[in-house]
């Protein structure tokens, strides 16, 4: 074992409002020998998450800010290269969190080994990963859709809203999607058998149009994006629905007084509505019982996914600039390895 | 029997915004005999609620907004006069919403008989009515604070904030509360017991003084106001906060667009809020067993309450529209009989 010649992105800029490419800095680096429990890992696939601009304008929010010159986090998934923990033998692929890094050390602890399996290794950092798991936490555990009762989920062509619409639909639920361009409305309806879609872009009043698809009002709102969706939304609730703020991609980056705000409030009284925010990772304890479910339903192909990947960590600050323009098609991720 | 000269009060204008007495019109009426199961009473007491503003601006909400010419709902107690119902018998008093009437025809279901205890008649309007129900469920089925937990009430010189705060008390909570000038905050402070209280009217900053006064964040927020309150208060709120949206008298008859609007919405996730509306008719079925406990608090001494008492029926609207300047103090009612 000896240091080895690696790269990893850092942040540059503090991001104000929207990130753009030069916010990130691409650095050679030396990455070190593991010590005790540690092992040193080759980066196959990072992840390229939204909810990550809300660390990378230097205010903490549910997790700390990002500083400058910090590597940007992200879940990733790589192959061992040297282990210094029993666990864990060299070859063995594993997930853990460790960055856009092409090499990392990292702890054992915190690291969970991947199966080679039916699915791609990148399926761990989607569907099997955070957004899939917040899919089936935000459905299952606060949205609670009874059988007969509309839910509808924003980003439906996204990681989480794509699994989520598809649980729901398990649950016997009728599940209306909000995606934007008709590529995207297309594969939700015809591959994800969504029950119907409503494009954003091309819709002049969004409210009519979710009335007009939800004619007896929304039970359950998976809502990744706030701001004006979630506000247009809160007036086409159902009496006693629930609305899961799982993510609130239109407000990260954008200072409170710029932010478009709720004003459909009395709809909270008016529909006795039950607005409630989540992060999946309070239900680490169930992530286990989370993922069997998961790839089960992957293996007997009832669960479709969809993935956008980009080649080689150089590429990660475009495709995180192009999220928040609606770029991307499918979980965003990286091929690093 | 014969038809009694009376009088009433009706919607004069709609009210797109804040109300003036101009908005109402007392007319005279004749009102007639009861038909079977109806009885005719004089109105004593009729209550002057803020959340009645939600309706008069012809718009639909929680409940269907008042026409022109139709008398303003309330809550009232009245003497019977003649009565087509074996339940009921002249001199009996009873408690039901017959509005703002000198004299009504009332049907007999939906009423209630209301004994000559220890209490004012008027306190069915408040503590034992419609307000003090509100702080009883709001408190207990929705906030339901923990002991040593932070409760935060707005309007805690109000009708539902002063005895939510109590209430919250007996629960073991710590209980700040917020109100307008030096008088309301003495009160809520000397005579309440509130834990500590803020007069939003000499505070500059008002998010600080309510991590100020709760250090360790809100627990339970229990808001009648919404409006900038709530979306301050949003940031101050500790881990797994509830916010009981019992009222948003800043957004009655303020147009969407003109309102402020929750910007703080990222708290949601960061603190995994629930935010939750409510209306109080929807636990009807358990009225009887919150009046029980609310009678014993108030006869064994141990809640309180204060009422702003105006003389006359015509006194109502300006009554009315002083409760949005904050000019009461204590649960609005006018003395009729």
């Amino acid at each position: 074992m000896s240091p080895l010649s690696s790269r990893h992105i850092v942040l540059a800029r503090h991001i104000p409002g929207r990130p753009e490419p030069e916010h990130f800095r691409l650095e050679p680096v030396e990455v070190g020998e593991p010590g005790e429990g540690e092992l040193r890992v080759r980066t196959l696939f990072a992840s390229v998450d939204p909810g990550t601009l809300s660390r990378l304008g230097g205010v903490d929010s549910y997790a700390p800010a990002v500083k400058l010159g910090e590597v940007i986090g992200s879940a990733a998934v790589g192959e061992v290269l040297d282990s210094r923990d029993a666990r864990y033998a060299v070859g063995d692929v594993v997930a853990g969190g460790w960055g856009w890094r092409e090499h990392a050390v990292v702890s054992a602890k915190g690291l969970r080994k991947v199966e080679r399996g039916a699915e791609s290794l990148s399926a761990e950092l989607g569907v099997l990963g955070i957004p899939g798991l917040t899919a089936y936490f935000g459905i299952l555990e606060l949205g609670r859709p009874k059988e007969g009762e509309t839910v509808l989920v924003s980003s439906a062509a996204g990681a989480v809203g794509s699994v989520a619409g598809q649980i729901a639909k398990r649950q016997g639920a009728r599940v209306v999607g909000i995606a934007g361009g008709a590529e995207k409305c297309r594969w939700v309806k015809d591959a994800l058998g969504f029950d119907a879609v409503i494009d954003y872009r091309s819709e002049t009043d969004l409210g009519a149009a979710i009335r007009r698809e939800c004619p007896r009002g929304v039970d359950v709102y998976l809502d990744n994006v706030g701001g004006t969706m979630l506000d247009t939304t809160l007036a086409c609730m159902a009496l006693r629905g629930r609305v899961v703020v799982s993510g609130l991609v239109a407000d990260y980056g954008v200072p409170p007084e710029q932010r478009a705000g709720l004003k459909n409030t009395p709809f909270l009284i008016i529909q006795r509505l039950r607005m409630e925010g989540f992060v999946v990772l309070d239900y680490f304890a169930r992530f286990g019982e989370a993922r069997v479910a998961l790839r089960g339903w992957l293996q007997d192909g009832t669960l479709k996914h969809r993935e956008h990947v980009a080649e080689g960590l150089e590429s990660a600050p475009a495709l995180f600039a192009g999220l928040f323009r609606g770029e991307n098609f499918g979980r965003a991720v990286v091929r690093v390895g």
